[in-house]
């Protein structure tokens, strides 16, 4: 089968290898109908993730169909159409049964864990694709919901919901505020919605993300390129900050403004993958009542979001900016590389 | 009547000032019974905190008797015995409304800010004390609950169980870890026991506050001199950390333990006052699932704590280690000063 | 002043009578702007609530401008436009803190219950009103909310709110039962809305109705008159029925049919005011872990739920079927008893 | 091996039967070293649960050593010691998923329901046993837990703790009333400890009964012979009712007689097993805010318990009061039959 091969830093290749087999009774194949690029994806190209060795195929979100099931799997039949949730779950250790999946104990490849494909063990950027632990990993997929809704469900919604909107203990009448307008900070924008907020505010450097931004059900937006913006946000509240502030970039400074915007009892919910430590003002925040939250998605709240997406309550497929083959992955990763300037948010690859 | 009167940094008297008046109509006048000194007191006198101005009267904390009621009161009269809370509250702006009565909105003095005693009103180490929203902020006491009990109620239990217990998330079968056991710390260790905690674990410099926590609920301590000490609370878990960490210090290296000792999933409750900013491993964190709280304490349950002390569930007497008469406030406060000499937790001063 | 006077069993009438006075230092007299009736006032004409005597001013809802305030208010101000809490609260009892205000033990009249306008002490359908508690009872209405807004936020949407969605466990993702789409079964299907179902499916006799469940947010709606209407309603969910059922009707039919259709797991939010008692299958329900809840409303939700309108997220003025002036009393009452052929919902009086 | 076999209403024999088999890839079998009789086992003997056909092996607790493993089994080994659950579960259904075991939605045997044991398949009185879906419904003994503490996990501390404690919503200071002293309702005793209540009242007819109660963590208890006992609680209140009512016994009286003593705002928590239905005031109880709640143990908690149960922090091993060997069966089938006279709560068989 062709698959995307990483070959080490700066180095991808569209080309041929073996097909997968199944190896656990507890596996299964998947075909690949589609998939899409992450932004870890591109660390991984860079070699910021070093336990991703040449010969790695990439990828952790995409859709497909079951062709051959291991002995034991009872639950999933070939020919179940289903979406791979982008962190596997053994479904029986103390993580899996909190739904905390992304710290799954079981070990399957180096280490335990939840975030596997195009990690630790061959991903999703290929034409076929062994899914360990599939009846906790994968889910069968409803008539009516397309290939483009299926592959936001992997991984970009569940991460919004559970690490910003729900770690953010967003209620309703709240006012959030996320920081950051990629794909994973309008996931958080949308998903938002899913717990009546009065407010939801959209901050980004970049005016074509805010208006999408909008579109995705943001109420206000604001470009952090006005070095006001924080007393503006201050201004869309009653002067004492908001309810909820989610950080999507990853960086010291927009984490240190998030703690800057909260008000009292509010909570701090951190999305972005960060590179450095960053200094934080407990000998201000104290007596603040806050709390600050941290999290990789489990996916575990994948089949709620799935029964929302096919009840066309989540317009999952606004994300899908681009559509290219399978044939033409390397393309697919030039213009996911230059986002900002392709104007390009996911890509539906098929 | 006599009171304890701020002079400026390292200035403290015993001495006559005029007794207190009722001001609004929502007042009481409280003769004292009962108080006790507070770190927090401490701080003041080195100048730490200037909202504090010459002339003011200290203390937070205690127990009286009503002598006077404002024109509105109906629900307080002359001759209840009443504990103070050490934070008081409207009860009607949006904050006290969620219990979060220390950052209640209403004006009284300079600011919002809740705790108010000692601070930007006089206080309680005094024959007699103002309390302004007495129907919010004082709580008859029950038969059978002593003075000793009592001044315990004001703030040490109720910021041991909001600030560290609670919002650690503390539940049935947790591991918790709290670092410090001074009289806060130690609040935390009593009060994790209302959530049957598997393990309750102190970790001090001091053995004679370890061997004190034993007697109020910890089931293992540590002396944090042992620079092995993290190394052997990973060995009291299953390797992954405690579920709750709590610190109960102040400076940066508590608080980093904190956030290193705690597992996946896990909540780090800060209940120390910081005087620094912290370097927080948010490029570790991130991938964690942990929540970072902060609070000041509310004391909105007080009335739950004390129905617990009524009914002996809580023996709150227990952090009472001397005994001083009014007239002996300034050597009360030498005592306390020399809080680890002394072997001193909380003193009781009627 | 006017207002509408309770006679005894279906005695009513639009007279005048003695402007209200300040009796308590806590108090305002509201000069009313709109007004509206309620079932429950009908109820209290028949003489189902036997605690209302002859000679009381009927009436729970309204909003209007403070003409007068008590010696101990400070939070409010001759002019404020304000909505009035159809429950009265002191704020300061155990109830009130934990925003249970329909349990209010405080005492106005001869009870503590926190519903007394129109039921203890005089009420709403008048020029006037007296309003205890006042700074606990009455908010302050921003900017661009309309009166046919407001009145919907003394009671309706607070009901729907936290009696129905709230109590019901509503959740993202959920499938939804209404059953009785009269305006509180209404205000369930709205505020239902914010926390993000999958459907909401309402139930009623009379298709006018079901065709404004529509307007307000149902999803899918079935006629009871239909006698497969519960199968039908296991037909639009996985074939266990449905996450939360609501019965907003009051008999034990429907009450029982929210049992039946409810899955294992969920929740069955009783809102209707029930005559009788109604038997209960205990010995088929013990093994099923629903939750079955009851409550009458606080509306300690009020100032959230004003945001929310406040930001156009809730149409609450979508009820509003009729406008009346105060002189067209006694013909309101005469449209509102006859509101299923009137098509008539919530009325406006001002 | 033997095995106590069910022949029909009134009949049963400890007798050879053959000896379990691997069936499917998720099996263990497991050496019983102790087993233990339910309240239930007399019920199928009575014939009420039809369900059970002549032939079965009866028994749902017990503690064994696994001695075979099928073939997709990685986290359990031959020669671990493990308790068996008394609901098995599949792990990945999306009951399973929110830890509702009992109602798994796998097919095993004729039903989803999780409850198999002695019901659907044979059961663990029984010198060998086969468990289905093992990885998720047997749990690895720690060192220093004793058969005695581990049969008690197998169903009545979780189901005390699951269907009373917990689905009581239990919390510190709390008053809790548990309707019934059998094995059910004194693990609800127990394990309502681990929410710090204020009182735990315990209600029985049986004097022997109540002094157990006393050393199970009751601070009340009162004879429910006596026709004011239900005043008499009130008086142990504020006189407004209990936080938490648990009904333990399973008939309409004691059904009735917990809706009477909550207070408003309280929790219902049934866990008898009903046989009728039951008249439940609605017209009364609508205003009340209470919750009414059921279930069936899930035992998703008990690895927690096992934590305490390692710990000493729950005396599990005060439940067994006799002991008997395999070869004993119809014996203690005699003795837990006149459990009344005996004075017997449990039984150790091994």
């Amino acid at each position: 089968m062709k698959a995307l091969v990483y070959g080490g830093p700066g180095q991808k290749e569209w080309k041929d290898v073996p097909d997968p087999k199944i190896q656990q009774p507890t596996d299964v194949i998947v075909e690949m109908k589609a998939t899409t690029i992450c932004g870890t994806d591109l660390h991984i190209l860079k070699g910021d993730v070093p336990a991703v060795t040449p010969g790695r195929i990439l990828g952790h979100e995409g859709i497909g169909v079951i062709t051959e099931i291991g002995d034991s799997v009872t639950g999933l039949h070939v020919g179940d159409r289903v979406i791979l949730a982008c962190v596997s779950a053994c479904g029986r250790c103390s993580y899996c049964k909190q739904n905390l999946n992304s710290h799954c104990l079981a070990d399957e490849g180096a280490s335990g864990i939840g975030w596997i494909f195009g990690h630790l063990i061959d991903g999703t950027q290929a034409e076929y694709v062994r899914v360990p632990f599939a009846e906790n990993s994968v889910y069968k997929v409803p008539e009516g919901v397309s290939d483009a809704e299926g592959i936001l469900l992997s991984d970009i919604l569940p991460t919004g919901f559970e690490i910003g909107t729900r770690k953010g203990r967003t209620k309703p009448g709240d006012i959030v505020a996320v920081i950051g307008a990629g794909p994973v900070g309008l996931a958080a924008v949308m998903t938002a919605g899913l717990y009546g907020p009065a407010k939801v505010i959209a901050v980004d450097l970049d005016d074509n993300r805010l208006a999408r931004a909008k579109e995705f059900g943001a109420t206000d937006v604001l470009n952090s390129g006005d070095d006001k913006w924080k007393e503006k946000i201050m201004g869309l509240t009653d002067g004492l900050g908001v309810d909820v502030a989610m950080e999507a970039v990853g960086i010291p400074d927009t984490f240190t403004a998030a703690t800057e915007i909260v008000r009292p009892g509010g909570t701090v919910a951190n999305m972005g993958v960060h590179g450095t430590s960053v200094d934080l003002a407990i000998n201000e925040l104290w007596i603040s009542d806050i709390a600050i939250t941290t999290g990789l998605v489990s996916a575990s709240t994948l089949p709620m979001l799935l029964k929302l997406v096919a009840q066309k309550k989540l317009p999952a497929d606004k994300f899908v900016t681009h559509e290219f083959s399978f044939d033409e992955m390397m393309r697919a990763y030039d213009v996911f590389g230059n986002a900002s300037e392709e104007n390009a948010l996911k890509l539906l690859i098929r």
